[in-house]
């Protein structure tokens, strides 16, 4: 397998913007290639990944489009769709064509435009990635979902509302240092604990937005970066996992754990040859305040059942052992959902490249952990990322 | 690059049919896993190719439905889209999983369910492909503009309308003797010149249909196919090749050339160390009968203005020394968008095998080629299979 480098990275902001598909698109690639001096380069292959475009803006085929409007014709391009997962695994896809000698410089850019319909729309279109067979059909919602879990968490382990809230805080407290992020403000245990009730026992404050915003990536082959001229500018990919899941939540054998991150995770380890002891900054998913606290336990960054005493001991803070969504996470920085998996990369490399925002900026991390679930918690992607 | 081996094909008859799309899923992906052997085995991926699932049947999220189907969770699994050539891009995307050593065993399937909704609805979802800005807002159809371009073609060669019907007449001879055909009925020369004018000066016979049906394919590692226990049967990948051209086919150079099929014919070519001299047996993208004429030209086949002078000495039946769309193509096979690119690959390694339908069998073809049409000719996959 060639060594696979992430050279440049970009992102526009995240939140309810003016910008169209197209114009996010360009905005977050652009970036990438300035950051990483190919602006003018040949590109063999471009990855989009994008959930609903056609349903969201009326745009499809943005593959064609993007290799168009950002003048890479004749590049290939290719759209990749695992619902909230697309970002990540659009780099998987990425990686995979350079680790292979079939590429040596590829964009993966990831987007979605979710602001332009309806506030109930939204929520229909997103509910075509469920099992209408199993959980649609009788009414369940994600956030319905995420609350059953929750519950059954608190059951098992004994968390308690207030500490659950300790999550969304903390998303909201880095999030508020970050300018792309789609929430600026901070908020308190109470507000969370006591806010609007979506599905009890999770309130308004354990869910994500639903966001517009685009990140990207340019990956390139060890040739190609130093063609280019970078000396140590970037970011080494170390592992990929991806796995999935039964696709309702009630044919799995667990509830508060999702085997698709524990297999995931255990691809990416294996790949990179490293265990999770050896993580020193992440992204989980956390589209629900409870996925962090599951997500932490499945990466085998905690054991079952103490992720929460991690948290209330500041270990997941900013300056703790081992921060985790320090831009604020899909709660606060937002989740445009097929660009979120390309943001959490665009995230662990500013991280290791020391150029995260000052306020965020981990001390010298040496490797970087994404994790990014499509689905309701059925299609997930790990990767690991190195300092050079 | 390590060697990559289609070690199994599964298709479903194309047609307007009964089945939901996860049943065809499920039946053309079993038919291809029987086929190898690799029932039972443990996939590292499977890649679904669907252009419109979400819009044509209501169904999103068909990467983990299918594998949750198949009983191959939890195999990492991603849909890829793009437009009619989805097919080809998820072979694509698993050919670069398996050459990069990342994947030992790998499931493509390809699939469009587009008969549920109503006539009128299947154009307008398909015309979220097409430039709006440029193209849809004005008017434009895909027909409209195969017919401007088989205009532009006929002034430049001479080509006449009569003549232009001997494509749909082959495909429909083919198409009459595969099982799996949409149309199984001959149509002649009159019929196709005086049909129902759809886009002067195509009528409704130099159209392809819109089609339910899944086709399969699975790919394998040299280590994977010797495990499963295969001596020599499969068919060897030699070579794939991806390219973009500019989204409205205003904005491209010639109107009766593809340049995106000469740069992924050049691509393919390249990496297979081959000419297209070595081609025995084709399937091109007929979506229209004017383009199997330039895709010859654009692959390289014959030369510029000469495609019909080799359909009219039947060089390109089934009997010729360049046998194209053997089961009918596009037009009399079907065209379930998403489904397409992965039919062409199963019908080339039918033919390499030996193991087409005995009427359209072609005499011990050792290299074969396929070449799959997204957008409206703006984002081509061509690729190149060899006999064992």
């Amino acid at each position: 397998m060639k060594p696979v480098h992430v050279i440049g990275a970009g992102m526009t902001k995240f939140g309810v913007l003016e910008e169209g598909i197209l114009e996010l698109v360009q905005s977050a690639s652009l970036q990438a290639l300035d950051s990483s001096g190919s602006r003018g380069e040949s590109f063999d292959h471009i990855f989009v990944a994008t959930q609903n475009p056609d349903e969201f803006t009326g745009v499809g085929h943005l593959s064609t489009l993007t290799a168009d409007r950002l003048g890479l014709v004749p590049a290939g391009a290719t759209r990749v769709e695992t619902g909230p997962s697309s970002g990540s695994s659009a780099f998987e896809a990425g990686y995979a064509m350079i680790a292979s000698g079939m590429a040596d410089l590829v964009l993966v850019v990831g987007v979605e435009k979710m602001s332009e319909v309806e506030r109930g729309t939204a929520s229909k279109i997103l509910a075509k990635m469920m099992s209408n067979e199993n959980e649609t059909k009788y009414g369940a919602t994600p956030t319905a979902l995420a609350a059953m879990i929750a519950r059954r968490y608190m059951h098992e382990y004994g968390l308690t509302r207030d500490e659950l809230s300790l999550i969304p805080v903390k998303a909201h407290r880095n999030g508020a240092k970050n300018p792309l992020a789609h929430f600026q403000k901070e908020i308190t245990v109470d507000k969370v604990s006591n806010g609007r009730v979506v599905a009890d026992p999770l309130t308004l404050f354990d869910c994500c937005p639903t966001s517009d915003g685009a990140a990207a990536l340019v990956l390139a082959s060890e040739d190609k970066t130093k063609q280019i001229g970078l000396a140590d500018e970037y970011v080494k990919v170390l592992g990929v996992g991806h796995a999935t899941d039964f696709h309702a939540v009630q044919h799995r054998l667990s509830m508060t754990s999702m085997n698709a991150t524990v297999v995931a995770a255990q691809r990416a380890f294996k790949m990179a040859k490293l265990t999770p002891k050896h993580v020193d900054v992440c992204e989980l998913h956390d589209a629900f305040s409870i996925l962090e606290l599951i997500d932490m336990e499945d990466v085998g960054l905690v054991e079952r059942g103490q992720a929460i005493a991690a948290v209330k001991d500041g270990v997941t803070a900013v300056d703790g052992d081992l921060p985790i969504n320090t831009t604020g996470g899909l709660k606060a920085r937002g989740h445009p959902t097929g660009g979120t998996g390309v943001a959490q990369i665009y995230d662990i490399y500013t991280q290791l490249m020391g150029i995260a925002p000052s306020a965020l900026q981990v001390d010298t991390p040496q490797i970087g952990l994404t994790h990014n679930i499509g689905g309701f918690g059925n299609n997930m992607v790990v990767a690991l990322f190195g300092r050079n």
